[in-house]
């Protein structure tokens, strides 16, 4: 850490929507040291000493792989705690999870829950860090800080006033939502494009959008669409989310409708899929992501997913410098001000 | 390891029914300067170069993480066989995976099995050291360790002489039956209490404790009751235990003592419940301990469980420390005796 | 590594069938190295800094833990995907994971899995090393070069003119086909012996033997019997197969071989279990081998295998020390010619 940099404001990441731009910035910036580190395989210690345990009650290859080379590269130890062999199958609560793994010597948690909210509720009651690493619909910080750093180095205009577009289920969408949420403060212009099921109504989604992008956007930051073509235009980067197969109906139209679920699997392959063609209607540049694992041929081909446009490999990549520098952060945070540290 | 101190005399830790008072005593001590290492996390190296592996045939969050914990911060390096990864479920036997382990290089074996006498059985084969995590319903030594470890901290009047009340299915229960044996060595007095049915016979329970306890002691070393009043009223600490509901009878009275079964979830809450109520009538002071995870509102309430007098976070997290003394014990038994040796 | 020495031409361990019989033998020689420095426990750093990733899609302790404790000892930081927790589990291609894989930072990745060629697929977009622990009845090549190193060892005349018996299922047998392959190469007889269902086709299963042993071998370098005495006369080692229960037949005779299964067990039992009796037919100093895990009493009594014959637990010890040498000589050809190497 340099020594000039004011410490870190924040115990714990549980959301983007608690990042000021500035904070983004400082992230991106010392997630570009921590690339730097990694290149070269020099070991860095700002986690030496310390636990680092994962807690994920859904399973991820890529995020849990992803947290666990990012904290050994700092120094620190990491434990799993994969839902077959938590504690959890007795029946014991979240927060007595928590606490127990606090009196174990846990310094860092990070924690994929099915329910939004389960990562705030553990920090209540966690004396270190608590990182959210997705948490049902409602977040998932450090894939949007990745993506931003993809974006930031893949588009050579940068994220001011760059337009992104994301396609596919956005409403029921933690990726989109933190995203959206990320991506707006750092000035980058957001279309958000799927079936009118899959559209959340903003002004809740996203609340205080308005004031909180600076002098208020024009054209808007964040605009809606169910119509593909209009949300490919102009666009510098195409996002694709993966569609969960229990939100597709089965029978299609006004009964999915009745009962929120969306298109049927073939009528959202031909409305959305992300295709060569419908990619034509973006920049000539334009990049693609994806957050991984992709359903090829449902929301995206194969052609775009592993052609030239494609940055998905860079966002996994990406992954473990960002959460390098968020690990650092929030550790030397804890270090600075006293809180989340225990003796 | 102080250079005067005398060689450990136990190559595996199977029981605490094994250790003398003054052996009790030097686990304890060494504890207390584990724990301040663990306070200024400082990295020891008792167990530098070896490596422990945990073969545990029932999920245990607290006990894995614990013993792994410990075993890295003595500088081990730790591996995991759980069930449903482990060669186990090809039909090996607990020998053949016990040589297996023992060719592969594992210095430490530390098993949990559904059946009493498992760690036994593998320590004749293992030419390590062997740590029996809990076996069955015969014994659980370092959870019984870490409670004498806690009491002795938490008890303002020290351990001889100490009135403990141990609330459950006693007869069913390894860390009962530990725990009774290992406070009565320390010079505590015990009371044990339950449904009649869940009371053992203490002459084979705890066989010679007459011969053991020193001097004969008066009152009794250990007693046995059925009434909560009597057993709380007095006492300086009190013991919950998880109740298994497989041992909760669904039929009520007559038909559960006939089959072995105990009362109805409702009676046992009515008569056995730790509540605030009930604790009054232990001493001021009185301390609540639980093995956990506890079932909230079943053997003790949460306002008991989470309140005051409760310790039940001290219990885990003194798990830390107790485990690597007794490591280091065992490994510096190993080197200075040759046995469990290997080259 | 010694300086002398020539780069290993090889990215990848797919197969034994790649290797040259100079190269088996630098294998061998170099795991005599590593034994050293295991029985002394030297730390070696041939892989520091490098992450190996062990991708299971079937259960093996053995084998996992083996790499898991040699990847270590040289210094390699050791990560698992079990197929639980993989992404497996959402539907992701094996080739997607691997360049998931490689996008996180993994160095080396071990692979079993149900289909061969899997390792295959795998390494052909992988820019670090590829090992094969086991695909379908393709090839085992650590379980080879570790029965080859303990032959060796084991072998008062050496691998050249030995007469090596393998017992049982040939045909489905990944370890059958990758020792047949390594003993031919090293210069020993080898004796298939099994039921007429479950014996190879030499030609098409070990191509080019004539071609590939030096000369042309006279006696022929793999013969074929279904008679268990005729191929355990004069044998130095006896090597058993483990028998997969849904090979053999539970109707017997005509419709097993209609079905392509095998004998029933009663009958394999019979004519094929590896006796006291049968083994004396071999020579009076032979060995006995089994990849393990046992089926006692099926392919092998416990007396065999428990019996100073039996060289089984000594194939696991070796198992390390070989796959230590395989991982050093992977990562050096990385080192060297600049493949496998990322920035």
């Amino acid at each position: 850490m340099n020594f000039r940099a004011p410490p870190w404001r924040h115990q714990h990441l549980l959301d983007v929507a608690g990042l000021a731009a500035d904070e983004l910035a400082r992230v991106l910036e010392l997630a570009d040291d921590m690339a730097a580190s990694l290149r070269t395989r020099t070991r860095r210690d700002e986690l030496a000493g310390q636990r680092l345990v994962t807690l994920f009650s859904e399973p991820s290859t890529r995020t849990r792989l992803s947290f666990e080379v990012a904290a050994r590269a700092l120094g620190a130890e990491v434990s799993h705690l994969e839902p077959p062999t938590s504690s959890l199958v007795k029946g014991e609560s979240l927060v007595d999870t928590v606490r127990t793994l606090a009196a174990l010597g846990a310094d860092v948690l990070v924690i994929r829950h099915r329910r939004g909210g389960a990562p705030a509720l553990a920090a209540r009651h966690f004396p270190g860090h608590v990182i959210n690493a997705g948490d049902g619909t409602h977040a998932h910080p450090t894939q949007a800080l990745s993506d931003l750093y993809t974006l930031r180095r893949r588009l050579a205009r940068g994220l001011s006033g760059a337009r992104v577009t994301i396609l596919g289920d956005i409403l029921h969408s933690r990726v989109a939502r933190s995203n959206a949420w990320s991506l707006t403060t750092a000035g980058a212009q957001v279309t958000l494009c799927g079936p009118a099921e899959w559209l959340p109504d903003i002004a809740t989604w996203l609340p205080n959008l308005a004031e909180r992008v600076a002098g208020g956007a024009s054209p808007p930051a964040v605009r809606v669409t169910t119509d593909i073509d209009t949300a490919l235009s102009e666009a510098d980067a195409v996002m694709t989310l993966r569609i969960q197969n229990e939100r597709l109906s089965r029978t299609g139209g006004t009964r999915a409708r009745a009962s929120r679920l969306g298109p049927s699997p073939a009528e959202y392959v031909r409305r959305y899929r992300l295709t060569s063609q419908r990619l034509a209607l973006a920049r000539p540049d334009a990049i693609v992501l994806h957050p991984g694992p992709v359903n090829e041929g449902v929301e995206i081909t194969r052609e775009v997913s592993s052609g030239p446009r494609s940055v998905i490999l860079d966002q996994v990549a990406n992954g473990v410098p960002v959460r390098m520098a968020m690990l650092a952060l929030l550790s030397a945070a804890g270090a600075a001000t006293g809180s989340g540290a225990r003796d």
